[in-house]
């Protein structure tokens, strides 16, 4: 039985990848647009500057764009994918799960509210009967997921394997992110040809808080963090899709290249429909992954990993995974599949 | 008085910045330039294909190439910059020294053997007389004296703040390098736009090694290196100049970021004409330093700094320097002015 | 005797640029500093992020904004310079004049008005004195005088010399043009890196229209315009600074490409403080000049040309500027001491 | 029946493209590769740094690279695809002529030989016949034919719907290329970040000499060139693929830009397996084609075209093509393809 999926800022950068999963997507249909009330009446083809590199899809072209409110959105819509900026989404998204609508949110508000999970499906799906707890404490018909930042998608997932397996202590990692992470207006070619920016405002934080509560446990009641310690520096440089990371990752069990690179590929795909067959693929050529030229394995959904080193304390290594598609959109339409799946709609 | 000087490999790209570099110098005097044997007879001007942003200095356009050997040179030139690649300054740089030379060499090769200095001579002047032992065990008139890898000097002056005054055990550096440290045709378009390369071969080693030597203590007869652990993770990225760092430096003494400043700034310049003033300079933008606006601090022969952060077991922080001047010709001249001012030409 | 002046729109990116030629500059002294409302009040430190490479100018820094309205600005203001985005300039520029005020303009606004003097200096310096036409028709104490856009002045001083000696009939010109052009927002990362965009609105009519009036003829009376045909082809690429544009010159008399370098070096500089010693540098090497290497040339307010080779119908060219400098805040400056030396202040 | 192929420099950019279109080719299969003399005898595999967007294909990778002599080649192979150097190419392709082999060649070097067509197979598809010539003039049981140079092909098919209906009496074009037409080494970093260089050895007169020759008639004897006077600057800027030009074309009739819109669109695809089935996409937004979003139009083997303008003596565009594969593999797999339905093999 199909979905019936909305999409809140429909027209943003990571909205339009959104449409573009979403359209050819086997449980999702798409039924209801939104966006800033400037643009709430227009056709979605008038009110979006279609900008992703396959044509806008013929059926959601001529669709209304909607006022972001719940009034707006028609009550047979089952749920609903965001991409808010994080102080709308703040407003907006508990006004959508208190109205009854279920939200995959891709927005930074509220990730690290103690009784909203914070899913990869492939490293914490057990996370998701927080909602349970989320419901009975806010009253809420409806729910509130949320994927985690694009850079720190990237690394929990090699990370999992390793914690598993070896109980990581300390993880430095240093990222090269790309521009489309800041939206398509985020960073001005004035400021990024021949140049790089060693911060980008509040990353450093959400890789360091989301990945320990992406790596904890839930007890059924909720999630206690891993006790691992985070620091992050991150970067921005000109590439356009996809972050590259360079990560210390320090274990508590002896640790070799070899054991890392198993540890990490037992970290597999699911059953989910946008979930890939080789969620991580090992390189062994030192130079790679690069962005340009790996960017898209798995069609985007993979995580890229190579360059191992011991280190007197763990291992170092490489990570890189397309921060629009993995990072962002991908991740918020497989937690709408893990949704489904688990009878939360 | 003036010293005659020569420059070996004159027509690479970092012979082209040390021409740049001496030929206004108040104590050295251009007397000899080298190159390969195809290019031996010619004038530097059709040698060389000049790529610096000053135009060529006129008294060295006409000056004839000669031959890279200790015959072709004039006896009368008493100090000798190389920057030869490291296979042929293997080779050929002991024949320099042991015909009497004394050379100021950026070329990696010997770095780390146990009796040729590795010098910053604003960290590690004192280290300038192992050449003595050098002389002793090789029974030569001349003198090998070595900078480190640009990466390396890069990051180097802060750390050595932080080691005297609160004893580095552990750092982990990142690197964001831009496209001239790898010389003028290392680096193709097609690998570099819209990319970035998670790997410099040998980078990391240097960066490891070189580190620990340069601040290690001589004790007159050797150099202890410094017991710190580092490990490195090098990149190279879409920059044409200045090589930016993320550092992790973890110190046996508790320290706040203002500590980890105030200890940066009181590693400065000296009394060499090539020393800046201002050897570090502190940032308290977070988003700096940056490349292209900050690669010319103290006209390219400044270290920048910025983005302290406390971490569970010391600071975090970036730095940054212009490769290709206090990186490499800068740093060779820097050595030579110590070995003029210290008595060894 | 020193000049007082003001800067409208001093926050922008030409605004910058125009405090950093001024602020030294040995006629005119910094009186008032414009904004949007929104900044009205603040230092011009915390309104403008000045992003110019070199320091904010010490006794600037501590200015206060004022609105950008003739109240707002001191009587004893004898010259303003203006950079207003074209809406705002449209309405207020007359404002200052009919108020008294000299206004040396780069906004577009009013550029091809008939009474409106577009100037060059060295290449029609006697289009000044329509200012006396202006004065009459408009009844303003003040006057307002334009510089063109920065792609029409990159090639309009090389046409000139062609103009004079050999009669323009026919210019193509394809620009290859820098994102500062568009000022430092103008241009997104998202849009240009790995990229070109072959058009840019508006452009191509300002290049076609205002070269035809700079070389044009004044006859005490209006500016004849020069009958020539000019067709352009305008292009952003992945650049920061510095124009390059591929000129076809289609003359009524024979030409060969050592006339027309020869015509285009008689074209000179003239006295005037900003005007270079030598205004069109002319290149050999056939690859040249390029923006990097070549767009500093006479610190910025040179032209280069280079690439000559003879068509059927007279030569084909290349030619470069720096188009914030030569371009734009240099150009308005000029115009600002032609205006002082022809006694309009 | 499949006709059974060999590819002369096989290891280079656009020999892996070839083996990237031959690979699963319906007509063609791969039964030799060569290389130069120091490759001959490794694996394919081992030989190229393949560095194409898709995987090595898994039967190519173990073939044995051979020598670039016909003698290495065996008797069966049927048609030869040359992409060598043009030093290369004009001493070896005339070999393998002779010895009986028919060769598809994308070098340089012959291409304006009277006797040899030079095709763009949706262009002057009826030149092929001049290999009957060829052949007797020569004496050959083979026979050697031409594709133009990547930045010919761009804007010929255009330009020939124009010439066609409104006769074409001169034609302006202005070229920015992608690094990769260089070959993967071409353009080093350090010459094209922050830069364009306007110039391209040779490739302003390929343009100019060859389009005649495409435009041309063919009379069963000889080609009577197209007498159009064609004048073209080339610039190589910073993007990876895709030749994005400018043209004026002036035609002896009136021409609208409607009219120029439909004449172009007249030229379409033909009936062979790599034509596409719309050779030419016309924009209708003023800033289209851009290389980095049209270059993959038909699988990178259409033509994009936009920016219509009309101007006093026709009218201007701007044309796009992916110059590794509609202007180098792709063309020589499309002439190959002629040449098997004409049955010259």
């Amino acid at each position: 039985m199909t979905v019936r999926v909305g999409v809140l800022g429909a027209t943003g950068a990571v909205g339009q990848r959104l449409i573009q999963l979403l359209d050819p997507h086997p449980e999702f249909e798409i039924a209801a647009l939104t966006a800033s009330d400037a643009s709430a009446g227009e056709t979605y083809k008038d009110a979006a500057k279609w900008r992703v590199n396959s044509p806008i899809p013929e059926d959601v072209a001529g669709l209304e764009v909607r006022a972001t409110d719940p009034d707006s959105v028609p009550d047979d819509v089952d749920l609903i994918f965001s991409s808010l900026p994080s102080s709308v989404g703040a407003e907006v998204e508990p006004e959508f799960c208190e109205a009854g609508y279920t939200v995959s949110s891709n927005s930074s508000n509220g990730r690290m509210d103690e009784d909203v999970p914070l899913i990869i499906p492939e490293v914490n799906a057990d996370h998701v009967d927080l909602l349970e707890v989320q419901r009975d404490e806010r009253g809420w018909d409806g729910a509130l997921l949320k994927n985690p930042n694009c850079s720190t998608i990237t690394m929990v997932p090699p990370l999992a394997g390793l914690d598993r397996e070896f109980d990581l202590t300390d993880v430095r990692v240093s990222t090269l992110q790309a521009v489309s992470g800041a939206g398509y207006s985020g960073v001005t070619s004035m400021e990024i040809i021949d140049n790089a920016i060693p911060h980008i405002g509040g990353e450093e934080q959400k890789m360091e808080t989301e990945s320990r509560k992406l790596l904890g446990s839930f007890d059924g009641a909720e999630v206690h963090r891993n006790e691992m310690d985070v620091a992050a520096s991150c970067n921005r440089i000109p590439t356009l899709d996809g972050h590259l990371e360079n990560v210390w990752a320090d274990t508590a069990e002896d640790i070799s290249t070899a054991d890392a690179e198993a540890a990490m590929e037992s970290v597999t795909g699911i059953d989910l429909p946008s979930s890939p067959e080789k969620l991580i693929t090992v390189f062994e050529e030192p130079d790679r992954p690069q962005p340009r030229l790996d960017r898209n394995v798995e069609d985007g959904m993979g995580v890229a990993v190579g360059g191992f080193r011991e280190t007197t304390d763990g291992v170092q290594f490489n990570c890189l995974a397309h921060n629009t598609m993995r990072g962002a959109a991908g991740a918020s339409v497989l937690n709408g599949e893990l949704l489904n799946k688990r009878g939360y709609l």
